[in-house]
């Protein structure tokens, strides 16, 4: 049985959590967070607001904001085969006094939409071949996809999910807009949402490229622009227009 | 029967023809083009170069490039209820001397990955109610989903259709070329897609929003750009931070 204390209590720590009471070789014997209010949804756990009182562990995993982590694994008491691993993807391998390791699941969580752990991608790295083998077997009691990933190879992946996931998202907030605007239920666009969105697991991106600026059809481009004479997001048409036809010319 | 002439070959075309291989009450009786060799895959079709040549139909789908509609759609002959339809999202209804119409869907096509009408969202327009119910009627045989959208509508729907599948798959393109660059597989970015779109599905594509532009994290999003420097992505990495920090400020 590993033993895991989770500190924090936001969306990662909340999936964590769940994730670890369906897997019988892993408990929770603690979680923390430095406000008791953040921890009230947990009272089936033991929880505490003091570094002071963490208990002793395999495992202390550290769920709290970038740049609070440093401060965090530092309070944590020291333990000679205790591993403390933080989830982030932008934050390099800590150099504390602990077994620093990192566990960072390369995933978009929200509290109210459950995530299947099943091959999510969980990049691990850590100090010691024996901590990364450690990790690793947890990562594959939850299912997950576990992928052996360094600090660098982390921050760029970090910035590729922005891309991917955060600006996306965005664009799907102004095709919502637009919809909107002209009284169209966005339920319209959601087939169009999955399938570009399907297109490339199977598909090189640079291969399912369409539209009117992959094809400089100029016509369209110039009346989608007065399309958005008002808009806040004309400029963004251009310039997301002028980056493919400079990827494609 | 509904008989129905299909003019062009490219993408949107063939997967119509496909969709009415399907369905019992249409007949494609012959497709048109005017280069043979684009003609070569339908041998198992009555198949014509010549405008001159072409068949009485119920419904002459016009499925060319938007700046050839006009000029295909004129050079049909006239038959007094023969409905000409063209696929497009951006261009509006037609005011020909034929019955014109719309029967645009709102998906994305390759050739090469099939496509389930099912639920595919059909936006139709026609110059009169029978008209109309005639075209919802066959894209019921479809199982599309079919909705009443006039030309004005369906050229906000194309615009919000280059965001929300055109500039998404610019940037699933970008997180490719960084994953690339630092030799990690794009398979590690694949859940992230998918979740990402599934979100929208229940949730406000604003409320899903995350990230560092979202959060204001200047430290993240400065060490992102420093990561950028030498790419082509760097200024479209700026301007969507911009445009996402403008949207929730």
């Amino acid at each position: 049985m590993v033993n895991v204390v989770v500190l924090g209590t936001g969306n990662v720590a909340y999936h964590f959590i769940k994730g670890f009471e369906n897997i019988n070789d892993v408990d929770v014997i603690q979680i923390y967070n430095h406000n008791s209010t953040s921890l009230q949804p947990f009272t089936s756990y033991e929880t505490t607001t003091r570094f002071s009182e963490l208990k002793k562990a395999d495992l202390y995993l550290i769920c709290v904001k970038d740049d609070k982590i440093l401060e965090v694994a530092s309070a944590i008491p020291f333990y000679e085969n205790a591993i403390v691993a933080h989830v982030s993807g932008s934050v390099p391998l800590l150099e504390t006094k602990h077994n620093d390791a990192v566990f960072y699941p390369l995933q978009t969580f929200s509290k109210d939409k459950a995530i299947s752990f099943k091959d999510l991608p969980l990049c691990i790295e850590a100090e010691h071949t024996d901590q990364f083998k450690f990790l690793k077997e947890i990562g594959e009691c939850l299912n997950a996809k576990v992928y052996e990933v360094n600090s660098n190879q982390r921050q760029e992946l970090h910035l590729a999910a922005v891309f991917v996931c955060n600006f996306v998202n965005h664009l799907y907030h102004i095709g919502h807009t637009i919809c909107e605007e002209k009284n169209l239920p966005f339920d319209i666009l959601k087939p169009l949402v999955q399938e570009t969105a399907d297109k490339v697991l199977t598909k090189h991106p640079k291969d399912a490229q369409t539209g009117p600026a992959k094809r400089n059809d100029e016509s369209t481009i110039e009346r989608h622009i007065e399309q958005l004479i008002d808009s806040p997001y004309k400029d963004l048409y251009r310039y997301l227009t002028s980056s493919i036809q400079n990827t494609y010319e």
